[in-house]
């Protein structure tokens, strides 16, 4: 007899799983994550924080540990991201969310994080799963770029199954042929988590596209699938970014973007879902 | 030097096409194409025909020639579907979108046509291009499930260049590793197709997720990602269909899903696009 | 109950097909086929048809109608093409393969071919197959570059069912993500194809790899790999061509290779298997 | 300027590596893997590391931490299993290549094993890379089910960078839309490594097709293709395996494919190589 996965619908009774991050209840509020791809300094974390805050964020991401294509490219500023992301939480009141890597980190990691991500790239790095899954912080579990769904949830029952129910899951895109994005977002995954798991899921439109001109109409259209929120790149001045300025907002083209994310949610909470 | 594409933007002076369908002009007026995979019955097409007209769509959609993956599959009713559709238009005054198959057949298919569809199939049948390209009528070209968005473009060349400028794209769905859908429904590829080039743009939820719980959130997705028009399998007992039944809705759901793609694209372009 | 398919072991009585090529037992010969992607000019096909008849080819390859990603490529010679393909022929005994695009020309096309070609692009353009099926030439069905083997191999079962025995597969790479080839070569699908299937299955190394560098090592892979033929793009003078420069061999490259593809077969088959 | 990557030919002046495995040089020597997928009992990979020795194989292989899909899957017998090899090792004379999936890890398991082996999933793992990196072990790197040839060899740049020469490729599969092999196995990869940088490379046909009908003739067309080497699954009696058993050879299949293998290797390096 095949084992009832805690991932499923059938397991939770239909009950869908509200992930509480200090007081975001995500899978019920919309929770709109923005920030640097990594923290590069204390001067542009803070700045893009205020600015991200002031456009309508309620979570903060940052990464302080990179997995990088290369072992030359900028691999992060390790502990002392930590400490600048900290200082960004005190000065905004956003929650941090930022990447763990190795066994080794995740449990003071997570001591500076308020939701933990597990990247794309570790999605099957089971050691870590089971790691975050003995720590009771919010897990946010990107997919794999050629992950099916089947495989990510097993993912998530990793972390679920060593007794952490705070799975977020986070559509980032697959890789497929096309080359004109830099990866293909899968937005029906979204509705098709949702048919058969209990699990909140969040999209990113800026890994996925790769492009700054997509990321709203992406963001807009996750927002209509039924997303339970968005995480955004944006950085104060993305010209100097060390790493994805293709892919990363201004503060101007974010706010813009936020404003219309926030108004469709509420347009489609409000009214469309009511129209039968 | 490179020669610029008859396709793009910089060639029409960023100006964008409308494409005229008895009256709709597609690329300005939201395309809301409904109706069975394929034409089956007098009864079955009239009877769909009248209830996708009522719950709002403006045109219907039916296949007379159906390219099938096998060959003792049900290849379609050939002139008899033609002459079917031709009736349902009589009776309900939606255009007809109808797909050719062979280059023999183009001219007098496109009789009975009010737009001509090209299959995902043909996408590269350049002949099968050309013919329709010396045709005056509207064309709806999927893009093939393996294709990029260049190649597409370059089919949507093909028409233009034999002097019909009446291209509507579809996007149908790619086919990625995943299996839970039937395809990849690529939204992005809807602002990318906008950002280079004037044509106007579609979305067949129907044959990308090949579910029909999918098909209401990925449509209201296409909508926020700036479709230009949707095309959806609906057959007025999905049961009884020859063809395509798990992605096929009934009137009634469909009567509910239009409700809402209209409420959303009304809501989209009155009020989301003048946020600023 | 399934249909048994014409194409399979079972339909055949587990009795492997062999299609006669003026002589040449494809499925138990070995087909060599070389010449040039398209047929540019009577001097250009004789030069090459001659020499890659020195260096062992059996079949002479050369397309006079060109299916083209632009429609500003050069779109091939047409009939023009065929005629020079026929007296290459009659300088050289090699028959001659070439492709047929459109429905309308299937008949008359098959006249000057020995076998008739249908391309990747075309190979779910179930009129053009009916329509060789008609015909009793042998065909050569490339597999569509999105293709499973089981698509595939219902595109051989149109040209079975409408009587015409003799077709040879030919895998030439599917699409993926690997950017460092053209298309990434399936050679899995040969024996794959052999435990299913009667019929033969050659290679095309050439447009899988896109490099000359890896036609070579392909090839002999091929044949070890259990493949019926080789199908390699050759031109006496590789920086003229006005298509698939980077990918095709000289003359002097493809002699020594098919000495190593001639001299491996003949180890395959006369040593290695009866290795037990 | 771009840096020249440890992993390229330039950078070694065109010479290529050569790994020292217990006497074995990987690179000249053909590297002749076998053993269980998951080391299950002393009994089990006794049985089988004589039987495959007795066939020919020069190297043990067999995990002791599996990276399973699901939690609920076998995950391997851990320090237990890692004795055991060592035993097989004692008994056989054969080195033993073994999985590492966790940072804290790497030093003791590398202990045990004579390669450690880095799995498709922590291909990008890139704190596991710089662990084996800091050791001098041989490492064998396994392509990502989605990677590209220029990420895996950014990948074997990780360990390289830390000073471990060492690095041993290893083609398994990628994943693309064919669903009657498990994966696709690319071996078009084989001559592309080898153009570009002096790494040896070695084929797992087992996890690539996923069949054991296929397991010989992928193993002769990689050896074809200049394959440093074969990993191949073999398990004393499949039917009782706990993991990967459709994919898994008995010994008697394993002995008559391995005396095919060393015949063509042999006739490959001997004789057709000097063919000109």
């Amino acid at each position: 007899m095949a084992r009832v996965k805690l991932y499923s619908l059938e397991s939770s009774g239909q009950k869908r799983t509200i992930v509480n991050v200090s007081g975001i209840e995500v899978g019920k509020d919309f929770a709109l994550i923005a920030g640097p791809c990594s923290v590069e300094s204390e001067k542009q974390t803070i700045l893009t924080a205020l600015a991200v805050k002031e456009a309508g964020a309620n979570m903060l991401r940052g990464g302080a540990f990179k997995p990088r294509t290369s072992p030359y490219s900028f691999q992060g500023l390790g502990i002392k991201g930590l400490k600048i992301l900290a200082k960004a939480r005190e000065e905004t009141g956003l929650p941090v969310v930022t990447e763990v890597i190795d066994t080794r980190d995740a449990g003071w990691v997570s001591e500076f994080a308020d939701v933990v991500q597990i990247g794309a790239r570790n999605m099957q790095n089971f050691s870590l799963l089971k790691e975050v899954g003995k720590i009771g912080k919010p897990v946010l579990l990107k997919r794999g770029m050629n992950s099916t769904m089947a495989e990510w949830l097993d993912c998530a029952e990793y972390i679920l199954a060593e007794g952490n129910p705070n799975v977020i899951l986070c559509e980032r895109g697959i890789r497929t042929f096309e080359t004109y994005t830099r990866n293909t977002l899968d937005l029906s995954i979204v509705p098709s988590v949702k048919e058969v798991s209990h699990l909140p899921v969040i999209v990113d439109p800026s890994h996925a596209t790769g492009r700054q001109s997509l990321i709203e109409p992406m963001s807009l259209a996750a927002v209509a699938a039924g997303a339970d929120g968005l995480m955004i790149e944006v950085h104060y001045n993305p010209a100097e970014a060390l790493s994805d300025k293709e892919q990363t907002l201004t503060p101007e083209m974010f706010s813009r973007t936020a404003r219309k994310i926030l108004a469709l949610r509420n347009y489609v909470t409000e009214s469309l879902n009511s129209v039968s």
